[in-house]
């Protein structure tokens, strides 16, 4: 059963594919404002909703920081192909904006980095089939509900896929931290992805040498380093940053 | 007793203030070259290791993330205080770069935050006294021991710390989701604090009404909004983006 749970992600699933929801769950305790919002919104389009204990929807999600509110969806969390986010950005009018996430095990960092994406009007996240953490309800919390609205790819071989983006005419941007080009000085209006790697090791080296090119975000201070999510939204807004065309500071 | 856990965050105390440290507990079962290497930074610098056992770091650090290391510190965080703040900036030669965080609550966007200061070289945060979230052991974990590094000052009344660095000379740019002007197009090369709002409730009015300029980060798409983290750490980046002269592209 796929469960999300908390307000936000549930109110997300009901604007993005209200077919998708199965029945919503809400804390027989929660009779606020912002849960009877949800409640009419989950009746306008005809979903089921039905009041439960709080103890009953922490069974339900298998956590407690559930919010009093919990949706059940039907099947699992719809995965795009890569064929299909190139020709959806193909039918677009805009420059490629692919986001590579090269094996990200943590829920959090892999929900904030679907949430940083689709602020930035990222066209769809590549992340691969194995030894990287999947769309989980923990993600859909972390993401705000932006999974709802984010095409997320999963392919078996990440190396091939770049391979596919750089025929398509994508440019591939490797962001690690030992890159020697910086990534202020890189032009990023064309047609991109950014690849950004795991948490502990970084983008692994068959995926790194595949791209195009390497950049770095620079950093100071005494601890040299971020955290995945916090490099990827950096390395995303700058790449919306320069389309908006802030080239005046 | 103030226990901090994690490879980074244990490894950044010793190499942060080694004097602070009481003693080091490392997993009887973690005998790998990371562990030795912390066990080994420990005894350079004086400090006490103990083996025990991963239920017995469980019980010390209050969690299971602990990856069988934990440190006992001397004493609470030693925060700092705003007048010390500024003096350090004043003598400095840079431009002040402080970050003032108005009620942050999750321990999670805390840590991140920190990390994220101290790898763009802020000089210092700001946070209130009261219901906000205090540098727990969780934030020390999830800012990988940046808080070793940073000067953190807690301040009773945010409203009369921010007009105390607008008469010491610094800017004040509240971020917010609904700001007219774009923090692109704002110079931030001169001496400033970037003001963050909490998760759920943003800036108060209070606060934001004191700060000598609102700015946003431009966003796009179907979610229209960032976490406190991702915010603040886009917004700061962008500080050090236009203090790097990155003004070519």
């Amino acid at each position: 059963m796929n469960v999300i749970y908390g307000i936000n992600p549930v109110a997300e699933a009901l604007k993005g594919s209200a077919e998708g929801v199965e029945r919503v769950v809400v804390s027989s305790q929660r009779r606020d404002k912002v849960a009877e919002g949800l409640v009419r919104e989950a009746e306008k389009r005809g979903v089921p909703v039905e009041r439960a204990s709080p103890r009953e929807i922490e069974r339900l999600s298998g956590t407690d920081r559930h919010q009093g509110v919990a949706a059940v969806l039907r099947g699992e969390f719809s995965y795009s192909d890569l064929d299909g986010l190139i020709s959806a950005w193909k039918r677009s009018i805009e420059p490629a904006f692919f986001l590579v996430l090269d094996s990200i095990q943590d829920p959090q960092n892999l929900g904030a980095l679907v949430r940083s994406a689709s602020a930035a009007g990222v066209h769809g996240i590549i992340v691969p089939k194995d030894r990287a953490c999947m769309v989980t309800p923990a993600v859909v919390k972390a993401s705000a509900g932006a999974t709802a609205h984010m095409a997320i790819a999963r392919e078996t071989n990440l190396v091939r896929a770049i391979a596919t983006l750089k025929e398509a005419g994508v440019w591939t941007v490797a962001v690690e931290a030992d890159c020697p080009e910086n990534i202020y000085g890189v032009d990023l209006k064309t047609d991109i992805a950014i690849v950004i790697g795991s948490e502990g090791k970084g983008i692994r080296r068959l995926v790194r040498s595949e791209c195009d090119l390497c950049a770095r975000i620079p950093m100071t201070g005494k601890l040299n380093s971020l955290n995945a999510a916090q490099a990827g939204t950096i390395a995303i807004f700058e790449v919306r940053r320069q389309r908006l065309g802030g080239t005046f500071l």
